[in-house]
């Protein structure tokens, strides 16, 4: 169905590894159908194995006596990959396109909390540029105490919102069986660092008729990203969005370290979209807009921005969301770096 | 004075707050109906907030003008807590009690494979001194590519597994939906590290008739892992067993690193019983016996041990895998330690 | 001499302490000057302590019998905080203010080779609009195999090429004992992120007339940065630079991971100025322009790029080098993005 | 067929990479005398390199236009591996053979505060079954405005109660000037975490007569810390003893990340004696033992555990400290340890 890759593996044996034992290695990853290439060296030999990579995966090199490494030398995802698919992939979510020229600002508040705040929010949101609505109805709280979101009356309010601005609203979804009434209400699921790995979430939203905009782990290398996307992918659903939010690191005065790094990085790598969200990022509201605008001139295509209208009421992560009006200035400090570096907002 | 579970948070007020600020601030905080003491510095106030922890875990502190800094004093956890239950619990299953004097080695492979390869390592762990068997049917990889595991075939391999040694088994659930089904036919259900903070599974689970061990997420804190355990037990699942499989450092050369540091932490916070998986923590078979015996020697209530008769073959993780011989050699060993430390296996 | 600077330190008991131990608490820290502040809840007992912070922070509070955590709620450092000198510090080396609103950048090759190399590369680096010259004379390498610096005749070199162009010029200190022949050559001292918590070295260079541009530490927490440059001011003198120039995480796609998130905090918490280093920051050539476009875009005062006429040829960091042509169209588009953030180049 | 200490890259090519670069890559490194193997994929060329490990460590092979990565696969020491020396080998310091069969403890104060303090806490230390004492002359500090150590006075003090007790002494030294000073009192050099890479110090000391511990940095993998002792090495002083003593991650809880995971490793990588410093791996009093015993179980050479007869007076790391009971208490249970696998204190 899709293109062969070639996967390369180097082994290197033990400087103890006995003739017999060199000659089971070679022998194994022959039956395995794979073509081993042995360079001989004083200590150690290295032997190079290449094949069709769904092959040479699966196979536990490195549990055969002998064997002192195994080392990849080619990347473990296909379909997300700038080999599979040369240009950038634009996602369309109610005429709002995603990964083109256009950078595009997604705003509202952490938790849907009621009728009134969320229009109210979602009409500042507008009014100040931002082209998507997003909007926690299920939400997922490091504690059992603490409030955890209206479900689907927050659901119903996010279309209500949609109603009166016309903004596509994206939303977290936490659990499989809350797949379907999700599809009724929103334009875009969101999957939440803490899911980033839940793979029966994965494959669920893979068969989706939704986008899908995939937040990075907290804990999860670049590659764990891709490779998280790539079982979307290859459930069948192409509309995937990354979201770079912060990674966890010894650095405790901001919340999160968010790793502006992995935007060059995912850029050259995948041809999908990349989002940051600096508010989970930094973590503290003032100084959510240096990192915005540092994203946008780092390459993204895209920003996740909290507001509230009253951050100090907030139900969730009042600390960070940003007022209306300070919203309103960054969308315009935005559009300048934008075109700094030859984009528009 | 307090009621039970009193919690305290303190503000730091900006250099440059204003008299008005800070006397919104302690209105606000006297609003919610908490106790407010204020201690005024050279350059900065500092406002100590107490009050019931549910109230004020809700409200956003640091959203209000004028505050630079909120630092929580006490714990956010409780019916985990030893404050909440001085003694140690004992788990109770199928006759293997953990938690107690007596240190358990759990055992199995990392996926069922089929029925010979399960019956046979069952048999080997119980022969070896093993008391638990683990094997995966559904199985959490990284890659959408790799063994996905046989499902509920595996779960009636496991079943068989049970009959023909006595030994109790314990398997991971991956989604809210197959809960009823793994019911059915495991002893134990285990929460993965990727799922560590999967919400949605873990009020499922805290809903379950069985125990749980809850892993610890790569990138979790020893609180996180409070926290996603006090999710359990705040649905009224008490039988939780708290394990340590290794955090994700800058640190290259082994897998993970197993952080044996959490285990006399956890041991004075919570009344839970702690287990060790030496296997996933450094993730290299031949050390696998030294980060055990370490472990023991530390304190752990017991181990999770990788076993299969045919690393080479096995369909995943065959790279960690102890082989039957060098587990029974392990058992010995930790033995011999866990007496030196006052305890018997 | 300077300003009594209020600390305060919260103290919580163990839920078993008895009254006598709290009694001993208090006594131990009225004994030690300082002032208590005892609020009682039903579990445990929360000690507030207030008082000068070269005090406060000298005392073993953690040791006291009956106390379960200590909580310091103010900064442990002084001079270099915005608290101490409320507008940003100008460094002037021979010419180039470094913190006004001009972005100065530095670059050069990261070893000086010879003659014809320096001279040639500094000639690029002042016609691409580079304002300060970058070059080791001696090397911190990992492996001691490998190329360490040509010592005092890179020194010599580097004179010779400001001769030849104007450029200030900065090189790195390794060993307090080589202090005094940098003097004579050179216009700013670098202490590398190697040497970040070398103290005796820290003081050494707090004795110089020579400004200094600070490294960050790879795994140096931004307080732990503050609290080295606090060091060097505290030896008299002021002429300090901070440099973000990447931290480690457990990514391994980039050498390491440039937080700039540690820009806006810094600029708030300190009058220093801020440079970024996105060359080893990244360390990957083709994503440096990214990463000081982010840099600027974040308000970092200026940049430390390196270049290299031969990276193929190039002693140490070839690898991540660019060529005179790549940083001629960085400092361009450096421009733009300082304009769009009201800076100049 | 390839010298001793062969090491090898494999370098992988741009899915776009032009045959005249592919050509061009070879070119270079048959030219720079090493050996390449080229296997060509489908979408990208493998090419291993092979060759004597000082060459190769050289070149910038990641800057040959066409190249996308590079690997390397074998190890960048040599002389502190065990393919150099395949025993262990044993550092006899005053009588005091580490690396043998014995277990060593190692303990005293984190600073030498004053005569009596000092000859007071040797003979408790003594008495208890340690064998080495400690305590800091010059002391690394984060702070500028803490206790900074009494210097030469120290180091006489040190060497006084080596001669009330006959236990050898071992002290850190900070600064290269340092050395001859120290050289004349102490038996042993310490080189601490915050110097593991200040490379200046490394060289002075590998020419110093007296044998070195050397702690591995708070954020070096175990490879850093294995080339740090190859500096060492390199200089021709071949007494180094490595000390694990807790890296920096992203936990609170505990002050460092004790990584004991490193031990089995190193034992595995070099012939040099390994110890562990559970008292500021953890830095939690009530938890050094436990990590002490688990250090023994997991196959330390030796601990370093710090004892005051006074921490809540200490100068500096008093929250710590064992009482000199406690650490009696300890050294019993780390006997009983010790012998359960098959060795002695």
């Amino acid at each position: 169905m899709f293109p062969l890759f070639l996967t390369a593996m180097i082994i290197v044996t033990k400087p103890n590894a006995t003739e017999d034992q060199i000659e089971h290695i070679v022998d194994r990853i022959k039956e395995w159908g794979l073509h081993a290439e042995v360079s001989r060296g004083a200590l150690r030999v290295v032997i190079g194995v290449v094949g069709p990579e769904d092959t040479i995966r699966e196979k536990p090199l490195a549990a055969i006596p002998g064997v002192e490494s195994v080392t990849p030398v080619l990347k473990p995802y296909k379909l997300v990959a700038h080999e599979f698919r040369q240009t950038a992939s634009l996602i369309d979510i109610g005429g709002v396109v995603f990964g083109g020229p256009q950078v595009v600002v997604i705003s509202g508040p952490c938790s849907v909390e009621g009728r009134e705040q969320i229009i109210s929010i979602a009409k500042d949101v507008k009014k100040a540029g931002g082209r998507m609505l997003r909007g926690g109805a299920f939400k997922p709280r490091t504690s059992p105490y603490t409030f955890q979101g209206l479900g689907v009356d927050g659901l119903k309010l996010l279309a209500e919102a949609r109603e009166a601005t016309g903004l596509p609203v994206i939303t977290e979804i936490m659990d499989t069986k809350d797949l379907e009434v999700i599809e009724q209400y929103a334009d875009c699921l969101q999957v939440g660092a803490r899911n980033m790995q839940n793979f029966a979430l994965l494959k669920e939203v893979g068969r989706s008729k939704l986008p899908v905009m995939l937040k990075r782990g907290m804990s999860a290398t670049i590659k764990d990203l891709l490779m998280s996307a790539e079982y979307i992918l290859s459930e069948g659903n192409f509309n995937v969005m990354l979201c770079e939010r912060g990674i966890r690191t010894f650095e405790t005065y901001t919340r999160n370290t968010l790793d502006l790094n992995a935007i060059p990085v995912l850029k050259r790598e995948t041809h999908l979209p990349v989002i940051v969200d600096p508010t989970h990022g930094i973590g503290i509201r003032e100084h959510v807009p240096a990192m915005a605008l540092a994203a946008i001139a780092a390459g993204a295509d895209g920003l996740m921005v909290e507001v509230h209208n009253s951050p100090e009421l907030a139900k969730s992560d009042g600390d960070q969301a940003l007022l209306p009006d300070e919203f309103e200035d960054l969308v315009k400090r935005v559009r300048a770096v934008a075109e700094a570096v030859g984009r528009s907002v």
